[in-house]
């Protein structure tokens, strides 16, 4: 398929790295929303501006619902940015001047990033553009990002062929005697050594994470304030998720969710090991799991309502005599799946009171986990593509049974 | 000393983990300030919360100005924290009533961390504290954080002992051949092992960075958009700073400013290292910067004012013929030096339009550094406290030579 992407180095110039045709499809989906709400939108958001350019700046990409008006991109840094679009500023309160300069008045009805910019940022740009309506870009944004393109779909598998060869090598990193942070800390050099940016992003407050939560044993049970499908105490309650260092033993399950984000545009896969033979109750429970990723995978079509995805999961769950482990035991996670890309929580959401319903090319990670009390958390994620036919594409390849780690 | 820590374990179920001493010292600096704007305030950033709990938790904070009554914690997740002062809820809009069902009125007027919140979510809270006037939180939290308590510096020094010992190791971790990731990647799993959290928290969208920044050659002229110190060009664009895999270079200094997050307070330090013999301009670069740091550390005092600091550092530069090379070449960092703590962009600021004046318990990171082109990243960062009397002292002990990797 053809490059979404300007072939670039690392320190290109060029202002907007996306091909036209791909930035144009981009724009269109988010036109198209924001045609009906205001005469042009203004965003600053590092995962919203790297959408729109593919790469981050620091400034604001200036968005003319007028699909005749090109966008402009005022930016404070860096300094070596060049195109006929680029306006540099040091402040937004520039803004409106620059845009008489280019001739353009300043709209009267503007739609700024309200869920994302802070009480007094938001404050700010307001007086900047006193005069003008304000409405809330957020949800246009995350709408628009949440049906990928075929060319983020691309860097999307490209993402999860990493993350499968690294998670098809996790036996060999395993020593006996680890605990889950030592295992963790050799699947991070081993996902950062085949390219892993490490960082991944988040939308909003609810998440702090670093690379990912490697769980064993009775941590698996430790609630975490975060809004994470599986929590862990974590090593100190300044960040209380995931390993705490927990002995590996052998017999216990030991679950894998890192960091899938080599691209830009994260997987999120999720596998189970275990030192010799684990427990048939978590033998079942990763069956019951992988068995609920295939029946939501297929039910997954255009049309489909998350909800009804996440209550067949749940339902599922019930049959299997599972539902007080379903989504953690002591305390539950309110969803079983979550949309992925540039952020690792976009849309849709698949919970019981979610309005979203399935799109084609919606980029979906299902996780349906469990935790048993006494063994641990088992559970599979995969993440999928929303197709317009049939059913959903699994992108993350790694064998989904309980693999040995000896 | 006392610890301001209760002991603990992982999974502990106490609302507050810091003793009530170390609480109170804490609250009394933020009430001192919220007394004269407001009647209570209500946190919930994690930075926040961590600070006034040694936890963190989903939920919100509320702080009465008046020293007789105590703060109440609604706890929204996890769901098993217990205390008296606990209020489990589902929502906001639970606050009033149970601040009613425990004989207290809704303020009249209410501190919100508007520099923190986002636009919808702080909007959020004033519909549900309809009738109380709003004051801006964030920056009464951000200067009493500035001065931290005995006990916060023993955290930033546990922290500081054990960088500088993984600083110490980075010549054993470097092979020939290796890319400036690939070395990042060594120090990162050292780190790591090392009890290092990775995650280190950031105020504000101004900066995303992964565990610290390696720099080698003409890619420390790489200019970012994040507000950092010294640039990079990053292995992507959606991450555009830091290493991008260019060769350890004999004769090239390699600049390493990596995570000490140990123990949810964090230093900052910065060194050089080179596989074989430096050019003689970035040995006399990192001598100049040293010499720097030693003049600031020598001016830090109680009353100090944060831009002549900056001033001093410029002109010392400039004293060594490296004026055009200070905090960058081809864009420069417009600072020298920032707080450091729960968070990496604390108060107070070191720079020229900055009216930050130093106080004891202030605890600063400076980081002089050059750009030397052809050459690469020179120069050291360090910690420091200011104390009531004498200089800074300095919690960051790696050797500041440009320390030979072979």
């Amino acid at each position: 398929m053809e490059s979404g992407f300007h072939d670039h180095h690392s320190s290109d110039t060029r202002m907007v790295l996306l091909t036209d045709s791909e930035q144009v499809r981009r724009l269109s989906r988010i036109r198209a929303a924001l045609g009906r709400q205001a005469e042009a939108m203004l965003v600053s958001d590092n995962a919203n501006v790297y959408y729109l350019c593919g790469r981050v700046f620091a400034g604001y990409v200036y968005v003319p619902a007028d699909p005749a008006l090109k966008p402009l991109y005022f930016v404070r840094r860096p300094n070596h940015l060049a195109g006929e679009q680029v306006v540099m500023i040091r402040k937004p309160e520039e803004i409106p001047a620059k845009l008489h300069e280019r001739g353009l008045d300043v709209p009267s009805s503007l739609a700024l990033e309200l869920g994302a910019l802070s009480y007094s940022a938001a404050q700010r740009l307001m007086k900047v553009f006193t005069g003008s309506q304000f409405t809330d870009a957020t949800p246009v944004l995350r709408h628009a990002r949440s049906v990928k393109t075929e060319f983020e779909i691309e860097k999307l598998k490209a993402s999860g062929r990493k993350q499968t060869m690294i998670y098809n090598r996790i036996p060999k990193l395993y020593r006996e005697g680890m605990t889950d942070v030592e295992l963790q800390i050799e699947i991070e050099r081993a996902l950062r050594l085949e390219g892993c940016l490490g960082q991944f992003r988040v939308s909003g407050d609810d998440m702090e994470l670093f690379m990912g939560n490697v769980l064993t044993g009775d941590n698996a049970d430790n609630p975490s304030p975060y809004d994470f499908a599986m929590g862990g105490a974590g090593l100190d309650p300044s960040i209380p998720v995931g390993a705490n260092g927990t002995m590996i033993q052998p017999g216990k399950p030991v679950m894998v969710d890192v960091n899938g984000n080599f691209t830009g545009y994260m997987t999120d896969m999720t596998r189970c090991y275990c030192a010799g033979r684990p427990d048939d109750k978590a033998v079942r429970a990763n069956e019951c799991s992988r068995r609920i990723c295939a029946e939501l995978a297929d039910m997954g079509r255009p049309g489909a309502e998350a909800k009804s995805l996440y209550e067949r999961a749940r339902a599922i769950a019930a049959e299997e005599g599972l539902e007080a482990n379903f989504m953690g035991f002591h305390s539950h996670a309110g969803f079983v799946g979550h949309g992925v890309g540039i952020e690792v929580n976009e849309l849709p959401v698949i919970a019981p009171r979610s309005r979203d319903l399935l799109e084609a090319g919606n980029v979906i990670a299902l996780e349906p986990k469990f935790v048993l009390p006494g063994i641990g958390a088992v559970g599979i994620e995969n993440t999928y593509v929303v197709r317009p036919d049939g059913p959903m594409e699994c992108i993350t390849g790694a064998r989904e049974e309980i693999t040995d780690l000896v």
